[in-house]
């Protein structure tokens, strides 16, 4: 083979094809959630050579996003409008007002058709060691709203996870304090598993938990 | 509990939240690689909820990167010049053309800082279930570089996939049809593996192409 005298990862390796509009575009895809160097990379090589179209295309809907997409002024969910599309709909049980996490949650309970309350979507979960507060989940927003004369029970259905429950516990016992009834979904056994593979917690919690 | 009478499934879930610049985002997201509903949706909330900064950011780094970013006259490769920084560069060794199929296999070839030839990138390859055939690898530019008189050999550096190997197969008869010196990078066994954890038809490979 006819190579080079050049020692491996030498001066010519580092001074490799640096061209400034694709790093950049690699390094904005870097900053997805869970998406690191090498998708970024196959990301943005797609794009540039089968799918300019939809770059574009993403250019405006990120645009358009950032430009109109902001908060319900009642629930705090993502909407283009001041009110969001569940919050202003009047047939809707105004006794009912559930908390949740993200828009995702929402979307969850809304999939089961089993909901038909309204909502209070906190945008995230106390987190102390990432610095999210009372505050950030907008504690005061939903006393005040859950201090709304028609609600007659706070369902909390933040996620059955460590931050989660904590949140649950900061959100109940600060909606107690103000004398609102509050309940959270039961915990227990998944619909359709086997016991023997269901983890000891949560056949513990089932136990506690037995209707 | 206080619950609606509908029925799960119902109308309700299904006029629920739709909010278009949202949605639009989120579809715009699918299109990535890789990237299925429920990632598109994580990803839309995230920058909408904490990175708005970094959704402005992707969005003019996709604009910029589509005006910009086009093919090296040469090699094929994205650049953003007439010629690639690697073409350009008179210090590499004309005698070697290393033909990759992407500008990541290129990245690879650079690193390891034991090439220091040209290279020319297929930006693609065989493969005839996705309608991909000889024309879209360039192979008649691939033959012309090849062509020109300063070049002794073409290193084939295709994946050892079977679409990699069946256009290294296409790239090599092309160019020995022309009289080109063709050679592949060897097959072998990985440095660092024990032979009793590499498959068979590595060590078959690695048997054949004994040295």
């Amino acid at each position: 083979m006819v190579l080079g005298a050049r020692p491996p990862w030498g001066a010519l390796a580092a001074a490799v094809v640096s061209e400034p509009a694709l790093d950049s575009l690699i390094d904005a895809l870097r900053r997805l959630p869970g998406i690191g160097e090498k998708s970024a990379r196959r990301m943005a090589l797609h794009l540039l050579q089968h799918d300019r179209s939809g770059a574009q295309r993403l250019a405006m809907a990120l645009q358009a996003a950032v430009a109109n997409v902001r908060h319900c002024a009642r629930c705090h969910t993502f909407t283009e409008s001041e009110i969001c599309g569940i919050c202003a709909d009047a047939r809707r049980d105004a006794r009912l007002l559930c908390v949740v996490e993200t828009p995702a949650d929402q979307a969850a309970m809304e999939r089961t058709g089993s909901y038909d309350g309204f909502y209070f979507v906190l945008m995230g979960r106390l987190s102390p060691l990432d610095g999210i507060g009372v505050h950030d989940i907008g504690l005061q927003a939903l006393l005040d709203r859950a201090g709304e004369p028609e609600v007659e029970e706070v369902i909390v259905a933040t996620n059955f996870t460590a931050e989660g429950e904590a949140t649950a516990h900061a959100v109940s016992e600060a909606l107690k304090a103000r004398g609102r009834h509050v309940t959270r979904l039961s915990r227990g056994v998944p619909v359709g598993s086997e016991l023997e593979y269901v983890d000891l917690g949560t056949i513990a919690h089932a136990l506690v938990d037995r209707r």
